[in-house]
């Protein structure tokens, strides 16, 4: 079965401060026409700091659309020409106020494969020291340091429910019990 | 610190096949106000389905916005009054051409934080019977049955990507294991 898709025409429905909105036309294979409505995004990086102790660093933030608080890992868009690592560094450091002496990418996922091109790439951080933390102006951010097996635990008990904090999270577990290994994701 | 933000007015952007997109301005803790863009979504369910011997059956789909095969689980959007396991029960049997005979849910994950409400519950699906595939006009599904070590694997490669799929089996391994067990989550 030939399962890709190609563009037929393309418009521009919206683009406001965070959303870039698309629609395109797009020819599927069993030859029928069909419309494809989607987000494109620049990129983020989202990190799992570990603390001079053990501790992961996770973060509380408010998440209007959902209209809830939710516990996170620190994450953020690429900026223009920004590469993965200073964007890791940078988004750490301005949500946290910890800067990282070690960064190591662990992985790439998609979080919204049916209406977004988002891509984040996921690192783990280290040898972290204090700095200042520098949050935008329109985001507010509580720390929340928490044991491995702590973060392991809120999310089997549903506490945890971002998408990329809960696998972070899982996927440092099995680096830290030595089940996977840090191989190079390019 | 307060966290929480609150609506000021909001306002109706755009409304699609698949993308229903609004802007609010929002008051936050610090007294300013500022604008949130964002996807409202009816919500998802998406299905870790273990076949007769023990397999699980993993989908392969092309997802036009990333321009590229996705390995996936089964997933599909709630209906206008549809019950979560009226859905789980519909969406496996068009997507796949199983029907479940017993389902569980395991867990709620919110994939998009930062621009979209959508909620995903995860199910296991066991006691599959094979019927027929029926899937939307405009869905091309690959069935891609795989041993749940063989999922871990393709992981931790970054063979897969998707972050329901990803979620799905790493929670799916801890219940198989023992090590996890299936509470109600409500």
């Amino acid at each position: 079965m030939e399962l890709k898709e190609t563009q037929i025409r393309t418009e521009h429905i919206f683009k406001g401060k965070l959303l870039d909105v698309w629609r395109d036309v797009v020819s599927i294979s069993s030859g029928r026409e069909t419309t494809r409505e989607y987000i494109k995004h620049p990129g983020a990086v989202a990190i799992i700091p570990i603390l001079p102790g053990g501790k992961i660093l996770l973060i509380r933030q408010f998440r209007y659309a959902l209209g809830e608080v939710e516990i996170e890992i620190p994450a953020g868009k690429i900026d223009p020409g920004e590469s993965l690592e200073k964007t890791v560094i940078r988004e750490l450091e301005e949500e946290t106020g910890y800067r990282a002496g070690k960064i190591t990418q662990i992985g790439e996922i998609h979080p919204c494969i049916g209406y977004s091109n988002e891509r984040i790439w996921l690192y783990l951080a280290e040898e972290l020291k204090r700095t200042s933390q520098n949050t935008d102006h329109d985001e507010m951010i509580e720390l929340f340091p928490c044991e491995i097996k702590t973060c392991l635990d809120l999310i089997q008990q549903g506490e945890i429910k971002d998408v990329k904090a809960i696998i972070g999270l899982l996927w440092t577990e099995k680096i830290l019990s030595g089940e996977w290994s840090v191989s190079p994701h390019e």
